[in-house]
């Protein structure tokens, strides 16, 4: 299977080293909107110009897109579904119909298989709570992120005068992940199910009073939160936050019997020390399927809860009973 | 979807509950080996003799066969695929291949679509252990079951020479849990991973300490393991013992990375009120899908690995992709 990478930030390196852990996977090539030469891959995979992407077009199985869900995908995933099959990992959860319905019109026109939202939140949450809810009708899922670095907020600190770096961990609350899984099926508000955890190194002579409060009251990404502000310096930011892990749980419990009276817990999670290698990981596995699909003729934009599970796996189906199931 | 039973034990009752909670199911009966009359429902679906089924060939979507794996089902499921759709939860792990072959011949003739091995292990187990070795491939998973009780190891220590009844819980060895959670992906042998825990009503005047002796010595069932035997009542028994709690956990761990640096967890775990009930639940969920596969032409004998997770919900694509991706 020949993959190709659209994009190398850290989710697009993660997928050129997730390649190599594959064997039935080759890299055709990496390809980036920044100058080729000036691009050190970190297994010498070749760097190509974004813009000659097409000369590539049958050399190529699936293309993996590696970029940003907020101004990349929404043009890119339908746009390269017009050439190739493609895999993203567009994340923004109320725009996926749209995202959907745009790239659909566009791998139906070139008759190739193009799979968005794969990784973990969409991906295997998604189907974490997809199977849960269709076994345990009469029920209720939650999902809960982290402990884990979100960017978006860690970006949304660094956009207030006066700080350097930061780094924002998102953090379930234990005792509701406990009241979830005993079956309560409790309400659960905002601030009850996530707090906020900010590293956060201020410039030379910046208020640090001022920074906490704008952190805690700005609104959408902490008001509604109970939000923990520690100021650190540069070293420290760099020795003890420098990784993106991440994870989560998604629980769902469900009641059955003449009068509901037995309860079922069903609790997928993940803990993750990379967050941009696993997401990777999954897009490799997917491409495998989305390059098995196309192949029989399955066109069209696709999401993880249309892929049979088997086509995930580089072993056959015989080997897949035996052994898995 | 008109879903039949043929089988009417635990997971029989389990699957006519089930079948309660699903608005698209219309339960057309039970098919049972004894005289029908002497057979009360817990939801008052009509009771015919299993020797008439063939009269309902067109009255049913999909047969669910509620039979055991030792003795019934190697015959029933390629019997009955000759003229249903069906399901059922064989799970003798080492004999699905040949079950498999056995089924696939006769659905293939009869143009059916039967799917084996539902339920929870095998079955959302399986899916779980597939998915997370597609996406981390360097890596090792674990799978432990329980708190939860085994029917087999019960009945064998009915069989010892004065005993009135027993109850056999299988135990997960928490240290060990912890130990394969953290990534050490440690070589665990029987006895670290699981221990038995039994509960036994001695008869008037037995002789404990010759059975307690006979339980733990007894091989393949408890000689592998640390046993704790404990003698109580019947009463006790009745009490505290009646249910048909179980679950487990399956945790794979991977690495990745330049120089695999990264480590991640991924678990599935179940906590089953009811073993019987959740694993009638995931076949009348499996049964949707073979009922939708059948009518693509997509017969045969398939597995869980064969199933797109959309076709398990009664959600259309769209409302899936709205709510739940």
């Amino acid at each position: 299977m020949k993959l190709a990478i659209y994009g190398y930030g850290n989710l697009g390196r993660g997928v050129e080293l997730a390649a190599g852990q594959n064997e039935d996977v080759e890299l055709t090539g990496i390809f980036t909107r920044r100058d080729p030469s000036g691009v050190k891959t970190l297994c010498g995979t070749p760097v190509y110009k974004a813009s000659d992407v097409k000369l590539f077009r049958d050399k190529i199985d699936v293309l993996i897109i590696c970029g940003g869900s907020a101004t990349d995908l929404p043009g890119m995933t339908p746009g390269l579904a017009g050439d190739f099959n493609v895999v993203d990992s567009f994340d923004t959860h109320a725009r996926i119909p749209e995202h959907f319905d745009a790239v659909d019109v566009s791998a139906k026109k070139s008759g190739k298989t193009a799979l968005i939202s794969a990784g973990w939140d969409p991906g295997m949450f998604s189907l974490a709570r997809l199977y849960s809810s269709a076994i345990l009708p009469e029920g209720r899922d939650y999902t809960f992120w982290g402990k884990g670095v979100s960017q978006g907020h860690s970006d949304a600190i660094r956009r207030i005068k006066g700080v350097e770096d930061a780094r924002q961990y998102t953090v379930p609350v234990e005792s509701s992940l406990e009241a979830v899984r005993s079956g309560q099926m409790p309400d659960l508000t905002t601030r009850q199910k996530h707090t906020r955890l900010c590293y956060v190194v201020a410039k030379d002579g910046a208020d640090r009073a001022r920074i906490e409060k704008e952190i805690k009251e700005m609104p959408n990404y902490f008001s509604d939160y109970d939000t923990t502000v520690n100021f650190i310096t540069k070293e420290e930011l760099a020795r003890d936050h420098s990784g993106l892990p991440h994870g989560g749980f998604v629980i769902r419990t469900g009641k059955t019997g003449a009068n509901r009276e037995n309860t079922h817990t069903v609790e997928y999670s993940l803990s993750l020390d990379s967050n941009p290698e696993f997401t990777a990981s999954a897009l490799v596995a997917f491409a495998r399927a989305v390059c098995r699909m196309n192949a029989r003729g399955d066109v069209g934009c696709k999401t993880v809860f249309d892929v049979m599970p088997k086509d995930l796996s580089p072993l056959s189906d015989a080997e897949l009973r035996r052994t898995m199931l």
